[in-house]
């Protein structure tokens, strides 16, 4: 079969990424990509991660065999609205966003006939954003799981399954509502949560910012992280996650209750028991190849491993 | 003034760098070394980050100019107890605990009148623990906090700063109560969270183990690096430091309330303000030097730095 021709629409981490591990691979005859913003354009011109840069969303997926959507979900509606009738015959419309039920609403609202969808989502990312960020290397190692549904083309799906694969990635078919309560607990909660502790220390009157900063060594900057990721990105997810993460946050907080229960009634053993079990679930992390062996996420400053043990 | 006889009392990860990191600045006349248990005893002759390894508590601080206490804050009475009639005249006693008040409330009900006590916390740490943990740097570049009240012995806090600065660390002075509130946010609060979070994706029914590891990549594996703390330390932790933990942990409950209701009622603007804002804060932490530059902590996945800036 030929190299498809493949058009990015959105260049930020996502998007420069695909184009980088795509010319890795050599798995394109032709990538074209798009941005709105005429700076993104110029900078993915520069760096190269595309072979051509279209000035309009409608001249980017013309003659196209699979078009990338990698922009924030709440915006692909009006995407999918706006290049309808540019599309090839049997064009291959896939996304890369964070929630799969809702994306798939909005693409089969204004989805063509002669195109088909198959909604896919890479679990992978860094806390960085823009064309500059991407790397071939983002999706090695990562699952990336697909959630057609059954009137989905199946010849579609393999298409899509294959690339992925040949980009490094492990594929996982799923419900499309399984994904976005799964993505609820191990991605969309944790960011809420992060969010939330750098924005509750952030308001303090009684510890200033700079002390928080100073003394974020203890355990404090492992959360910002995840808490510095693309805004508009994680807005998104959260407009478009509603149900599941509230779900999720519900149970957290109970659980919390729960703990904070244990501190004011200083009942030792039931903190020493979570805290064992929890222990226990890194290291499962570590050997399902999910996080580096490295202590302290190999900051490069401990030469001892994860799985190292002691007493 | 000659070189000090330094004994660690506990010889995990804190100790044992500690015992590196004196070594490597021959920053003592002799090391001496004491653990309860015979087989931390014997890796810690072993591995020769102190020079003696003494069998008994009392043993180990006769003739010692400096005592560390490297231990569950908990057992810090009980050993203070103790070695009480072993310590030498004007011996100065110091600790490592990470929280101050209640350490030194234990410390001074059973400190002799001829020895002193400087509170101490250095600011670092790895998941790992026991002897086999530690490393000489450690410490570098991170704070150590020192929390000597009205009474504490000056030229005694002078000798443990200039101690702490020449394992690497800057030192700070604060008041004890202040520090413990600082800690909770910047270190036990964020813990807790962590704590809870794996906890709680681990008693799910709808969503497997199985699962919430394999996708972990999505933003929960930063949090189960902290999970794997050491589970009596934090007990002791947060059976120590109940008040200001429950302080800040309410702050942190109303906050996470206040995202949830602009989750349920898609105030999508308050959460990307929200978001926008502790993307900055991250920012600050790498400009004081507090965290590495690199995407994803370096986990050897992207050739970027987080100062890196796209768009």
């Amino acid at each position: 079969m030929d190299k498809p021709h493949i058009a990015l629409i959105g260049m930020g981490l996502i998007g420069s990424s695909i184009g980088h591990a795509l010319k890795r691979g050599d798995l394109a005859a032709q990538i074209t990509g798009y941005a709105r913003s005429s700076q993104t354009r110029q900078k993915a011109q520069n760096i190269g991660f595309v072979d051509h840069v279209a000035d309009t969303l409608q001249e980017a997926v013309t003659g196209a065999d699979i078009v990338f959507l990698n922009v924030p979900v709440g915006m692909i509606a009006d995407i999918v609205k706006d290049m309808a009738a540019s599309l090839k015959q049997g064009a291959i419309i896939t996304d890369v966003g964070s929630v799969k039920k809702s994306v798939m609403d909005a693409v089969n609202a204004h989805l063509p006939e002669h195109a088909v969808f198959v909604p896919a989502h890479p679990i992978a990312g860094t806390e960085l954003s823009g064309p500059e960020a991407g790397f071939a290397e983002l999706f090695d190692n990562r699952w990336c799981i697909l959630t057609p549904d059954a009137d989905t083309d199946k010849q579609a799906v393999a298409t899509i399954s294959d690339l992925w694969q040949a980009m490094g990635s492990d594929v996982e078919i799923m419900d499309a509502d399984h994904h976005d309560l799964v993505l609820a607990i191990t991605s969309h909660v944790p960011h809420l949560i992060a969010f939330n502790i750098v924005g509750t220390a952030a308001d303090l009157e009684a510890v200033t910012q700079s002390e928080v900063i100073k003394y974020s060594a203890g355990g404090f900057r492992d959360f910002t992280r995840i808490a510095a990721s693309d805004p508009v990105m994680w807005r998104d997810v959260f407009m478009n996650n509603g149900e599941a993460v509230l779900e999720m946050l519900a149970r957290f907080s109970e659980d919390l209750t729960s703990l904070q229960r244990a501190i004011r009634w200083k009942d030792g053993e039931a903190l020493e028991k979570l805290f064992s079990h929890t222990r226990d679930i890194r290291r499962s992390i570590v050997e399902a190849g999910q996080d580096t062996n490295d202590a302290n996420f190999g900051r490069g400053e401990s030469p001892h491993k994860s799985g190292h043990k002691s007493d």
